[in-house]
């Protein structure tokens, strides 16, 4: 053992090493955070560890959407206010959130969990792309949008999502590419706005 | 209830509020560490959700210098290697640690666990000051360095310390204020700069 000591005791080290594994945390923040959770008082301490550990054991996938909720089906499947004949298809959780905060849209949802990626060794199958073609052996289901991201691999997913339906025979769009509400022309890339000419709608 | 669903179910909106809560962490940081959580092994996530726990249950402080320990005495007190005759004062267990990463001290530390700070209602008593006047009736102390940080607070509180430590005949030195070594006189602040005139030393 050196003379000099480590820096922090043992339990402390251990929650900055924890801290830092998580996404965006470095080291400097995961210390900051490990000496705040050390200085809240113990019931605190207590609500974010339990919260930690029961989010993972209790979430799980809708059954239906594939969207995670705490039940056997989430709230937007279950719910008598939602259309059938719509399934809007996302890559992630987040996105239903997303566009759920429009309040636009009022049908069902399918969550892939991912995008088809070959570079990524993802494949149709690591997706929930099965339960998707599932879903659509119930006649009431008229349309199909493929909001995946518009990126390469949201699209080329889009792409292969949309020729496994047209064959069924029911109605599959794709969400429109186009410049941002409030983006600026000039500072917008050229596949954008390509993709904004292209879609031009008469006014 | 809305027609609209709420964004998340229970467990991730309650996981998402309980990351919120922590310093430096927003509500889409929130956002992104709950889903990472929920997509990490229920070994990681076990992992994660005791390092908070235990840290908080196992973290002490040292009955010597108050510095943050899973022992009756911390590392350092308990050190043979180091000397009794020099305490140096320090605001918080980080400051310890950045000390000890310049290997050059050799003696013990006291950790205050705050400043004297009258605007946010804290007095002497709510720092660890006792402790450390407690620990000057030992015979071997010869020096107390004062390292609190060079803030208003900081400077008010080694003022405070010295004033009560200078009776017992014990000789007490503050940490240099001057430019930082890579600083640049253009960009450093004026009390920095007579800081630093004042503490001139021939060479």
């Amino acid at each position: 053992m050196s003379d000099f000591m480590e820096s922090y005791s043992g339990p402390i080290s251990r929650l900055i090493e924890e801290f830092s594994k998580l996404p965006g945390i470095g080291r400097k923040t995961a210390q900051r955070l490990a000496f705040h959770v050390i200085n809240m008082n113990i019931n605190e301490v207590e609500g974010l560890s339990s919260a930690i550990l029961e989010a993972k054991k209790q979430i799980k996938y809708c059954s239906s959407c594939c969207n995670i909720t705490d039940r056997e089906n989430c709230d937007i499947c279950s719910s008598k206010n939602r259309s059938d004949e719509i399934i809007c298809v996302v890559e992630d959780p987040r996105d239903v959130a997303a566009m759920e905060r429009t309040k636009e849209f009022r049908g069902k949802y399918h969550v892939l969990h991912g995008v088809i990626s070959p570079m990524d060794g993802v494949g149709p199958d690591m997706i929930k792309v099965k339960e998707l073609l599932l879903r659509l052996n119930d006649p009431s289901v008229k349309e199909v949008i493929l909001a995946t991201n518009p990126t390469i691999e949201g699209e080329a997913t889009a792409m292969y999502i949309s020729r496994l339906i047209k064959p069924l025979g029911i109605k599959v769009t794709r969400i429109a590419h186009g410049l941002p509400v409030g983006g600026d022309l000039e500072y917008a890339d050229e596949v954008t706005i390509s993709k904004a000419l292209e879609g031009r709608r008469e006014i």
